[in-house]
């Protein structure tokens, strides 16, 4: 089996000291490739025009934790997205953080630095703040349990609805009620055709007066036009992003200078090149041993 | 025993049940007082210049976490701080979020976002900056678990040296040593006589070059003049502050406009009023019953 690699530089040069040391085949880039029909696993953002040229493909893996970036396969051919510990944590600090800003009061504190105003807010305890997460997920369940030990009052909604340490888990159709009882909403959802747009006009209307939104799931799921409504409204306090759309965000969009929203480049997660290597070696045996593929992807439910 | 209350009209509001309640006697203001020579309890922010006029005062109560704001008190009176599981949880939070924020770049994020640009700089895992807390008082420790479980490399530096779980612990002669392994400095010290000053060229020097520095212990703790050398030298790359010297910082300081300095208008804690009274009556029956009083001050350690 042969993996090829489509990526930066540094990538390929984190990963062929791993594939060496336990002799798995690596190529590096499309020009490098001899025999095409050798290759059984591409690793790629996204995957050149024509899979067709490689008739022995077995597996395309995302090089990130997100597949939505992804066309369709060819038939026969599976989709792995990487699975890293790292991509886990860093996403969970990053939420971590947005949610504690939101929660005190840092778009106001930051808005009144910028004209040197020392004004004081009565700070809250975080048992009074009811945060709901989107995706209860890996990302999600890690970002609830921090969450919670502060002392967030913190539930969760998934489609499966399946229960969570800790948490109060609402179900798909429990969508109503799971936002009436949310202050703090965190999205962390993948991007697929069911959660494309989710974030509009409709979720913001259920949510308590004055809720904020942290947004770390994929920039197309949220409606940035209603956003902007519900924050003119006083239906949401604040909002911050690490993920918009279109990426990157023009220099001329509304919500750079909107003191209300916080935009980071979505630098919530970057997966680390030696950790994405162990996943597609991970992804390689199992193939070769015909079990199941760490980080596969289904393609009816898109993660 | 008898309780004289100074401070704002709100705090008088909540406190005044919670006596009632007991059968505790509570007088607010001093207008209020009839007899002087029956107040015990004296619970305020700075106590009245004459304190002469009350014969039997035993106790004076600070209203905050810390009495560094307190005058010498008459031989015999002792001096008690207020301890309410509320502060440490709101410093420990403000605590985490802006170590959170200075780990992940927050500064250079906002400052990007002023202009509109979206720069990603490559984020890196909570277990690659070791985060060292000075202080390991109640707070100190109530920060340093939930570093520590996201996967800071934490250690701490107290006078005492006692050990402090999952963390490493230096002592009041090693604060070279400390300093020198410490890529993000937090100080959540009292202020005392060896505090004042603390934090300024000597121990922005000892740092690791481009170092972090999240400060929430007391403004004269802060060589603010030594940051801003430090800042320009490199030396430190920013700091977060909750405390300044002076407070409020006049609209005109340089620190407001720096980039690469966040403030916050000392806004990590605010004594909850339930919690306050709750802990002046342990106060009171401490004094009754000849027990140790919760939040006693040693006059030498000044905490």
């Amino acid at each position: 089996m042969t993996l090829l690699l489509l990526g930066p530089p540094e990538r390929a040069r984190a990963w062929r000291p791993i594939f060496d040391a336990v002799g798995e085949e690596l190529v590096v880039g499309e020009d490098a490739v001899e025999d095409a029909s050798a290759i059984t696993h591409l690793a790629c953002w996204t995957p050149p025009a024509d899979l067709g040229c490689y008739p022995n493909l077995k597996v395309v893996i995302s090089t990130g934790a997100g597949v939505d970036q992804m066309p369709p396969l060819p038939p026969g051919v599976m989709l792995a997205r990487t699975l890293a510990p790292g991509i886990d944590a860093m996403v969970r600090d990053w939420v971590l953080m947005a949610t504690l800003m939101l929660h005190r009061d840092m778009p106001r504190y930051l808005e009144q630095a910028g004209r040197g105003e020392w004004r004081t807010h009565p700070p809250r305890p975080a048992s009074e703040c009811r945060v709901g997460i989107m995706g209860l997920g890996r990302i999600g369940r890690a970002a609830a349990a921090p969450l919670s030990s502060l002392g967030f009052d913190v539930a969760g909604w998934s489609r499966s609805g399946h229960p969570v340490d800790k948490i109060e888990v609402y179900g798909h159709a429990d969508l109503v009620a799971f936002l009436a009882r949310t202050d703090l909403l965190i999205c962390v959802l993948p991007l697929t055709s069911e959660t494309r747009g989710l974030i509009g006009a409709d979720v913001f209307a259920l949510l308590p007066e004055g809720a904020a939104l942290v947004h770390a799931g994929r920039g197309a799921q949220l409606d940035m036009q209603a956003l902007r409504s519900a924050l003119e409204a006083g239906r949401l306090r604040a909002a911050m992003l690490d993920v918009t759309e279109p990426e990157p965000l023009p220099q001329s969009h509304w919500a750079w200078t909107d003191p209300r929203v916080i935009i980071t480049p979505h630098t919530a997660a970057e997966t680390d090149a030696v950790e994405g290597a162990r996943h597609a070696l991970a992804v390689i045996r199992a193939t070769r041993e015909g079990t199941a593929l760490p980080g596969f992807v289904d393609n009816e439910q898109g993660y």
